[in-house]
This record gives structure tokens, sequence and C-alpha cells, in this order.
């Protein structure tokens, strides 16, 4: 529990309307979209870096975790309080503090949602590229946090590439600043890529400067039926090892397709052993130009059909279904564990393969939904977790899962996160010393392991 | 000096032929491009990562001072032993380990030129976007050190951006690895980006494993003259602004431009107050639509003449005399200095006009180079350094481009680094609490201040 004197002090910062010790609200930030919950003792909801900064002041004073929070969103329990002390949830601070076209950067507070962002810059002609699946209701701190990938991550990389500055506010409640608004800066250590991806283990975000692109001129899209899902991987490696460089190239199996259409009616391909949801962008001799010479190798691997969508709507409708996913499986049992394995797009057949012979030798219900084009797959599996037994078939499934992703070349976590899901694994993918360095590094900047303690490290 | 005992167990290590402690070979080794020099106390050229381990744990052992080296091509003094000690020179590792374009890498150990992956990589298609000056003769390791740049960075990117995964040798010996294949990983720390730029201050880099991207279909080039040096760096303003991303805009002014001449003969704009050398690529109709967007955007800023090349033989010799210039400034007086400055671009015109009135201030020779898109600034200035007089109106004059620099939101180095050459000014752009966490980071990976001392931190 909160001393008398620490709650008194918080307070002090925040006002009694921007912090909570009641078990209703508490209950609200006791979870995100992962499986696991736990009670912070607090939660408070700071407008400024000074008061992140006299928070975290009294919170290191006092030795009291500090776990920092956007929507909630997150699918790996990172922002779960697992060693209670106080929520800090960024959703009050969330302006758009600059946004600057000629430039190309914007200024945020964590707090903007990432879709808020994507329309500021709209009329401008710009966007930010990073696109999680959640991105019309997480924030912009929280994808810096995990750095967050998304299906044009392909074409475009992933958060981290576009970070430019950043303010971080440090466990003693020092506030640094590191990095610029220039794309080339190399004055000091890469700060804003250490912090990008460290789950709040390392500080507090308060302020970002990001990078913005200008909008392509045109899109198009295919929707492309396989009647082995095998043809559908080998079509994605092809594609990719050709040289052609689309926005994303998606792969949804029979198993998610059939949910989705049994969830959505959209007369998707139900019938499809795979199917790939193909984009490329540019000005539209090139988007044709690459269409073309997709089309070939989609031939050339036996797909059965090929629908393209040019229009912006009937693009739309293409994505609509693949963009459901998440909320669709979510739905086929009491839980659903999605999985976060990538490995080198050469080898997208064979971890298929490898993924649904893992789940059919444990009779379980799941299939794969994929970024395929940079290897990240998803891999899904619906069950009970109050049915000990198949869940911990579930769970057996996964280490074989990630044990095969590993001896690929690949890794444990493309863009959702180590958080509370895979710190157990990561001898799979990192050494003793390597991951002993991981230590050196928190430890030397939170000392009393006061942020985030539990993840990651 | 080396400790009896410590030069035995380091001849131990390497055999005698691959250590030295004699001052005709030192002497190699104590300079860089930049001015300063220092005497190491030996020079080692390891041909394993065991080597550098079991090195590094002598040095360790006895608190030495250890200096890795690439090519010497750095122009910031960062390989110079200004604490004595030993300096690792890595060229004699230089393998490119694997070349897999399917999947997107390149592995290498850090002594291979950057030109000769470039060549290994053409057949396939493929290249490694940086591109720094040195880039014929300057190692991998060391463009990774320093966190490279160059004239096409301004579309692709910096060197961080093409390291997926390294292996360092810490100061202990330990060796850590992390990072992957690929492109999509959140598995701990982003620690590539945190080695990437660190001069060789937190560990020792063995073997990287690069992201490699399809060539361009094709480029064309413009090579652009103006009568007013305001006109030229407001075109640059303007480019960029209006959303087009070119692979590089470079700017010389006259003074730069009558250098090249003067030594190159190749018939050089030496009237025009700027020159601008605009490169596109792409697919053959996207190139030309930019080329058109771009001359209405020159025109409307008063160009007085346009070339284009589009064949590469053209395109080569346009971009001739930009490549020459450091060699041929070189000769303009005993010494030059050449900084490395960034700006937004929008300040650009600002910036350009802020150097040439110190230097006019000072009665200095100079003038600005820049690979002006993306804000790169190299005002240079030639010098007698032994004309004490003259040599302090030099540091008085560059000490007032960084604080300008600073005051329009730029930075201190875009692409050289800090090195020897600029640690005294990081106050301008980072305040104490920021500094002093680059410390917290320094002292908790070497404890003892044995990798590179007197350098960044």
């Amino acid at each position: 529990m909160l001393s008398k004197t620490a709650k008194e002090q918080l307070i002090a910062i925040t006002g009694k309307d921007r912090f909570s010790d009641a078990v209703e609200i508490l209950t609200c930030y006791s979870y995100d979209s992962f499986l696991e919950e736990a009670m912070p003792e607090a939660v408070l909801f700071p407008v400024s870096t000074k008061e992140v900064s006299e928070i975290l002041q009294v919170a290191s004073a006092h030795k009291i975790p500090v776990t920092a929070r956007g929507a909630g969103t997150s699918v790996c329990g990172a922002p779960i309080a697992v060693n209670q002390g106080i929520v800090l949830c960024f959703t009050k601070m969330d302006k758009i503090i600059e946004i600057n076209t000629p430039d190309r950067y914007a200024i945020v507070q964590p707090g903007v949602i990432n879709g808020e962002l994507q329309r500021a810059l709209a009329p401008e002609g710009f966007f930010f590229p990073p696109d999680p699946g959640s991105m019309n209701f997480s924030t912009i701190g929280g994808n810096v946090a995990l750095n967050a990938g998304g299906p044009r991550c392909l074409k475009y990389g992933v958060t981290v590439d576009y970070v430019l500055s950043m303010e971080v506010v440090l466990a003693s409640g020092e506030v640094i600043r590191f990095g610029s608004r220039n794309i080339k800066d190399v004055t000091g250590y890469k700060l804003s890529a250490l912090f990008c991806g460290s789950e709040g283990t390392l500080g507090i975000i308060t302020e970002l400067t990001l990078r913005v692109v200008p909008c392509p001129e045109t899109a198009q899209t295919l929707m492309v039926t396989f009647d082995e899902l095998d043809n559908t991987a080998k079509s994605v490696s092809d594609i990719i090892g050709s040289g052609i460089l689309p926005v994303a190239i998606e792969l949804v199996d029979k198993v998610g397709m059939n949910a989705l259409e049994n969830a959505l009616h959209q007369d998707l391909p139900t019938e499809a052993a795979g199917t790939l949801l193909i984009e490329v962008d540019g000005i539209k001799e090139s988007c044709e130009r690459e269409i073309e010479k997709i089309t070939d190798i989609l031939k050339k691997n036996h797909a059965v059909s090929i629908i393209k969508a040019t229009e912006e709507a009937d693009r739309n409708r293409l994505w609509a279904a693949r963009r459901a996913a998440y909320g669709v499986f979510a739905k086929i049992a009491p839980d659903i564990l999605s999985e976060d394995v990538t490995v080198p797009v050469s080898k997208v057949p064979e971890m298929v393969r490898s993924i649904n012979s893992t789940i059919g030798k444990y009779k379980l219900k799941g299939g794969v939904l994929a970024h395929a084009g940079d290897g990240n797959m998803h891999p899904f599996i619906c069950a009970d977790r109050n049915d000990k037994e198949e869940w911990a078939k579930v769970e057996a499934a996964f280490k074989e899962i990630f044990t095969d992703a590993a001896a690929l070349h690949g890794t444990l976590s493309g863009e959702h996160g180590i958080g509370l899901a895979k710190t157990q694994f990561l001898p799979l993918v990192m050494d003793e010393a390597s991951r002993k360095f991981l230590t050196t590094i928190k430890r030397a900047v939170d000392p009393d392991n006061i942020l985030n303690p539990g993840k990651l490290v």
C-alpha cells in the first residue's frame, strides 16, 4: 500500500481530481489487451513534464514502482503493474504541439492517438508511417515505448525509424532531451533508439519529435487466393526476393478467413487455403509496373483468383476484413493468444508449415495471420484459459513455435514487445552475456528498479 | 608505456607479426583525417572475435586504453589514441561473410571497405545506401562506429537505419550479440542503435548484419547554377517543402566551385554564386515526373542554367567534381577545417547566409559545401594552423557557426561525429542532465574508461 505521506505528496502534485486509488477506477487500469491482470495502488493523470518529474521524485524517494500507460492496447502486458505501485496514464497529455511539413517533423505529447496524428497530417499531404492494428486507439507514446510495427512497415520501416528526438523523465525525476529536428544527427549516443522499445523500463517519455513523410500519389491493392498454403507463402518470398518492395503483404489462412467471414459476412474467400492482400504505392506508372510483376509471380505460384482494387473505397473494402481480424478472432473462444514471431522472408513457407503442424499436433484451434512480406507472423490459438489441460497445450505449442522461429534465425517478437509475455523465452534468441548486458543498462539507468519492474529485463 | 607483462600477453594472442610497437609503424596509426595526432603504445591487427576478446581481457586487467580503427578516414579524430594505449586496427577482419539478397541482408566483418561491399552487391541488383565521401576507402566498422551519412542519405537514411544486428566485444572481453536478420525485431533494447555512432567508446564491433536494398531502376541528375546564393538555398527548401524526395541535393558555393575548377579543369560553372547537384531515382516515369516538378521550382527561384544527365557516364561526370571536393579543398591552404552542422531544411538559406557572414567577418578563406537537402552543411575554412593568430580566428568563426546552428534548432554534427573535435561544444545542444546521462551509460558499460577515452563523453 502507498504510505499516507506518499499519497499526500502525489495528490499535492496532481490535485485530487487527477489522482485515484478507488478500486473501481484502479480496475480499469489493471489490464491491457494481453491475458494478465494486476491492480495498481494508484493511477495518476499528469498534464505536464513538470508534474511527471515531480511524481518520479516522490516515487524515487519512496521506491514506488511506476508504470506508464497510454491506451492500454498492448498485447504483451507491458503496462500491467505487476509489482503494484502507481500507473501514470498519459491520456491527458494529448496535444499535437507542432506540425512542420516543410521540415518534415511533428512534435507531440505521448498521449496523442496515432490516428489523430494521421488526421492532422492528411490535409498537408503527409503521414506518419507506423500503423499498428490499434492505430485508431493506441497512443504514440505507447507505439514508441513498444517500437510498434504494422502492415506498411514492410516498405516504410518501424516506429524507431521515425523518432527524431525525445524528452524523457528519468527514475530520479531528472528531465533529459536528446536528438533534434534533423534527420542527420550524430551528436552523442543514439538514445532515442535506446528508449524506443524499452517498454517504460528506462524512463518516461513526455515529448516526441517524429519524422513524417509525404503521402504517396496513389496505391493499388490485390486480393489473391490459393488452394495450397505453401504456394501462398512461396509467393511472398518470391515477390520480396525479386526486388519489389510493396507497402504490405498480408497473409490470412483458411481458419482465419472462415472466422472473419462468420463474423463479417463479406463474401470472403472461405474455400481458399491461403489469401494474400498485397498493396503497392507511388506514382500510377510505378504501381502498375509493380502490380504486373507481382501478378506474374502469383500466377507462377498457382494463384486461383486475383482481385485488383485501385479506388480508395474498393481498397478499403479489401482491407476491412484484415483490419477486423484481432477483434473477430478474440470471439472464437473465451481466450485468444496471438503471437508475433518473425523470420527472414525466405523462411516464411517453412515457418507457416511448422506453425500449422504444431497446432495440429496439439489438436488446438488456431492458424496464421501474417505481415508476411517482412516475415512477421501472428500465429494465433483460440482456447479457454480456465481449461487447465487445454491451456497447458497452448503454452507448449507456443514454446515449440518460438523454438522453431529461433532455429530459422527468427526472433521472438517483431512488433508486440516482450512485456510479461516473453521474458522467459529470451534465452532462445540471446545468450547469457547479452541478456546480462540488458541488465547492466537497466541497473545503471534505474538503480532502484522502480520503472515498470518485471518487464523486458 | 606498456608493461613487459602486458606486451608479452598481447603478443601471445596475435603473434609477433600482428603486433607492433615500432615507432615507424605507430606513426602511421597516430592520425586520421582530422588535425590532431597522438602516438599509441602499440598497434594490433586481430583476425577474429576470439582474439579481440582476449586482447580486451588483457587491456582490462592492465587498464590499457583501447582505440578501434578502420581505415583512419575519420574527420573528427575518433580513432586517435589521445590517452595512448593500444590501437586495434581492423584491416585484417575484412571478410564478407554472407550476402543474402532474397532476405535482404549482408553479414560482414568490420574491416570490409564500404565500396567493396557495394561491388559485391551490385551483380545481385542490390546496394548498401550509406555513401560517405570516403566510401572507397573507409571501412563498414568505421561507418557504423561514426553513424556515417553521405549524399544519398537524404532519401535513404543514415547508417544506423541499416544495422540489423551486431556482435560486440565489451571492455571486459565478454562477447555480446543483439538484433537479428529481421527488419522487425523488438526483442530487448535496440542496442545496435546505441553502439552505432558510439565511436568505439562502449564496445568493439566484430561483426555486422546489415540491411541491403534493391537498386533503383534508373536515376537522373541535374546540375543547376544561380547568380545568387540565397536563391540556391531557397530552391533547396522549396523542393523539400513541396513533398518531393530526391536521392540527393548537393550545394557548392562560388569559393568551392572555383577551387574545384582550379584543381580539376572540368569547365565547371565558376561564375555561379551557387550550384546545385540534384539526383532522383526510381522508375523512368517517376524520375521524369519529379525532374519536371523540380525544374519548375528551380525556374521560380531564378536558376540561370539547368543541365540534365540521364546516362550513367554523364551523371558520373556531374558528380566527379563534387566527390573530389574534400581532397581538392585540402590543397587550398596548409590546413582545412571542414565542419558538419545540420539545420532543418527550411533554415538552409538563413544558415548559408550566416556562415558566409561569419567567414567574411573574420576575413578568412572558406565557403559552404552541403548535403543541402537534409540541411547538412559542411562549412569549410582553409588556413595555416601554424599561424596562431589566423587559427584563433578559425576557431572563433566555427564557434559562432555552431552557436548559430544550435539557435536554428540545428545540431553540431550530421555525419562526421563528435570525436576530439566537438566534445567542448556539446553544451550548445545538450543540457547538463542530458550530458550526464551519456556519462551514466558510458560508466555502466566501461567502468574503467579503457574504450577510446577522451572521446564523445
